[in-house]
């Protein structure tokens, strides 16, 4: 008799009919009366647990009914198949085998708990509802996304994490260092003498794959990261973390439409790969996470995402009679709540807005004819705001030196990456999906310690 | 006329002939005589370029004629069936565009570099035959990787990269800090005060994701992580980087032999998916990077792997008749040198050892019944030695907790890795597949800096 996953029973329950089965999981509710009783057992190997009847038949009987919940048991029975009942089946134990006992004072009894009370037991709270929907849902999404790109024949880079650069060129970034921190050496100046540390230099985490990606993208042609980025902001809110996730298409050969074309597609392509992998936990987010999440996602889905430039979506703003917290002005930033405004309200779907004034954007961004804005995109999703943000690069190499020098950057740091534009540079293109802010549109869980296994934000390291 | 990539002219030949087409790639060969010329054209998408003949009829033949190689260019022509020659089609050019020119001081002219040299242009080296078909097969292995996990239903765990601790309570770490390094805020004692540093306490890089991986696996039951991990180790060999690329799969319900098991469908698996999804690459290395590849490939594919447990490896290896450089002693670690000889010389074929004594292993392998091994398996792999490491963890809390004390080390830093014991703890198993190991396996490259796009080793954090 082979091992079954309750997956397998909920999937392939025909095949199972009158069959002996023998499962493994853990007690996630258990209640008897004298001569029988009823175990919900979940394996993790799906959202949902399945019914074990007992009765006083099992030697142990008393055992079993004594078991605090989240012990271990493993079962053998028999497969009732119950097609009039509100579970379709459930397993009449004959035997029932103590795999490990839990405590009384397991943490996840039934009530209720707050996300800020489970953040404190992260190790316990993927055995939860709501976190097992969650951790499932950013597993299938990350398959989702290399399935997307692989299929494709793009390539997948994994670009370094130490770096002895910083791409945006204005990162708050943590130091890597092997030094012994109560005994730096000093050098001439008094200052720490990083020639004696592990890479002979300073050395920081990596705040985007981009530059790297770039490099391969020019011999590649399509390729993608898809790896932890990390930023030392002190930014104690519910969307920023220290440590997060980031895809990074990168297409030799493409302008900015080609890569707002690919966006769109990847979206949708993820969203209907988790819609159809994970159908249980997709309707428990919009039964108990967020109402309308399942209608927020299909309309995503089918819709054509809206495109219109920075300046237009100014305009649009400007005309909204709406009041906003931020002035909204040429020449800056959209804020969240403008973004939210553009897609939620005036599109009502997902909207790229492309071509942004040329002073707040990176300094890699393409610049267009008009000397004023930048070839580049950011795209606006209804519960979130930027989603994804994009350019074409800049390719032209003395526009990209002079931008360099202009905002006081060194030539010398960027050498291999003026190189690039050097040797057979071609137009190019592309975007950086924040991992957790997509996991958090799919999900309508609001804040992005709760959809990161263990999350690192400003104070907290923990586990 | 849709753009076409060289991929597809050698997969879907038929539907081109005679059919006009568009191409856009780099030059890497190009000559001519005073009427006409030949261009090798490769786009990325393949490992093979396709020829590009182009005549005086151009408008711009002789500006095209003078290209230097790399120069980015778009081709419009005629695709010509060639069965008969040695390349199968070429592509006879209407016009060609220049997208960028290279310079001549192009660093990768015709004549072979060393890759010693090629280290020193990461950011071009993918453009060799050599690198593109590493990095390529480093994408499908990292893709095989996911599809075989993601088909069984394993959870993909992100386990955090910044961590307050040491999994196996030995590794030399990089620290991780915000604080400024030239001016260290101080404690009372004169250390440095890691209360206002980003996190409030020490934090390091992370050597290993397995302790998050178990605390989702007694959730999830089958999970896997695949992630970066660090190591501050001052060792300058081919072996070692200082970054690099882990795969973690833990399975609750799960003992020694069943990840076995695992492990052995897993690398098959992989082998498998790069020799069909890459064959002209694998055919590359076989070729021209190690004789025999292939047979050491597709036997490691075929044969049912090897099973022996250390003591019986000890006797082997005393008993070969063979000089070793180190000792061959029960209780001593295996080296590479017996390690290869095993599966080399004894086993001709991919060889699991088992069960090693308890001192040379880590606190948290499970103890057998003699007491003096643990339930701990290396893979032993002919050209590599030792490509997976894995074991049943200790999943008694008593047992556990004693070796942490034993060792030294404190409980209160592993009380949530305990509490997975105590609130419903089954038995477990996981491994640990270092994937730098795996490409340089597949490949035949013997210098790890040649398998990562940009090598983090001591004293180089270059790019």
């Amino acid at each position: 008799m082979k091992q079954a996953l309750i997956k397998d029973l909920y999937r392939n329950t025909e095949s199972y009919i009158d069959q002996k089965v023998q499962l493994s999981g853990w007690i996630r509710t258990i209640r008897d009366s004298k001569t029988f009783g009823f175990i919900e057992l979940n394996d993790g190997s799906f959202f949902k647990g399945v019914q074990i009847v007992f009765d006083e038949q099992l030697e142990n009987f008393k055992d079993i009914a004594k078991l605090p919940i989240s012990s271990s048991i493993k079962v053998v029975g028999d497969f009732i198949h119950t097609p009039k009942a509100k579970q379709p089946f459930e397993i009449k134990a004959t035997d029932i085998f103590v795999e490990g006992t839990s405590n009384v004072d397991y943490p996840l009894q039934k009530k209720k708990h707050s996300f800020e009370y489970l953040r404190t037991i992260a190790h316990l709270r993927p055995r939860t509802n709501t976190f097992s929907a969650v951790f499932r849902v950013r597993s299938l999404a990350s398959y989702a996304i290399h399935k997307f790109f692989q299929d494709q024949g793009f390539v997948y880079v994994h670009s370094p994490i130490i770096t002895g650069s910083d791409t945006e060129g204005a990162g708050e970034m943590f130091r890597v260092t092997a030094l012994d921190m109560d005994n730096l050496p000093k050098n001439e100046e008094g200052k720490t003498d990083l020639s004696k540390d592990f890479f002979n230099k300073e050395t920081n985490l990596t705040v985007s794959g981009q530059l790297s990606a770039e490099a391969f993208a020019l011999a590649f042609r399509n390729v993608y990261t898809f790896g932890p980025t990390f930023r030392a902001e002190n930014s104690n809110t519910a969307r920023h973390a220290a440590e997060f996730w980031m895809i990074e298409p990168e297409l030799a050969f493409a302008e900015l439409p080609d890569i707002m074309d690919l966006a769109e597609e990847m979206v949708k392509y993820v969203i209907g790969f988790v819609l159809e992998q994970a159908p249980e936990e997709m309707n428990f987010f919009n039964s108990f996470i967020e109402k309308g999440l399942l209608e927020r996602l299909n309309n995503a889905h089918t819709a054509n995402f809206g495109r219109v430039t920075y300046t237009e979506a100014i305009e649009m703003l400007k005309e909204s009679g709406e009041t906003f917290a931020y002035p909204v002005e040429w020449g800056l930033d959209l804020q969240t709540e403008h973004e939210r405004y553009l897609c939620e309200k005036v599109f009502k779907r997902p909207v790229f807005v492309t071509d942004y004034p040329k002073e707040i954007k990176a300094f890699y961004m393409r610049l267009n004819e008009d000397n004023k804005t930048v070839a580049a995109t950011d795209l606006l999703v209804p519960g979130i705001g930027e989603l994804i943000g994009g350019s074409q690069r800049e390719e032209r190499e003395d526009i990209l030196a002079g931008k360099i020098n202009e905002l006081g950057m060194t030539e010398e740091d960027y050498w291999w990456y003026l190189e690039l534009r050097k040797y057979g540079g071609t137009k190019h293109s592309g975007y950086g999906l924040g991992f957790e802010r997509l996991i958090m549109y799919l999900t309508g869980m609001s804040n992005i310690r709760d959809v990161i296994p263990f999350p690192r934000t400003t104070g907290n390291a923990e586990f």
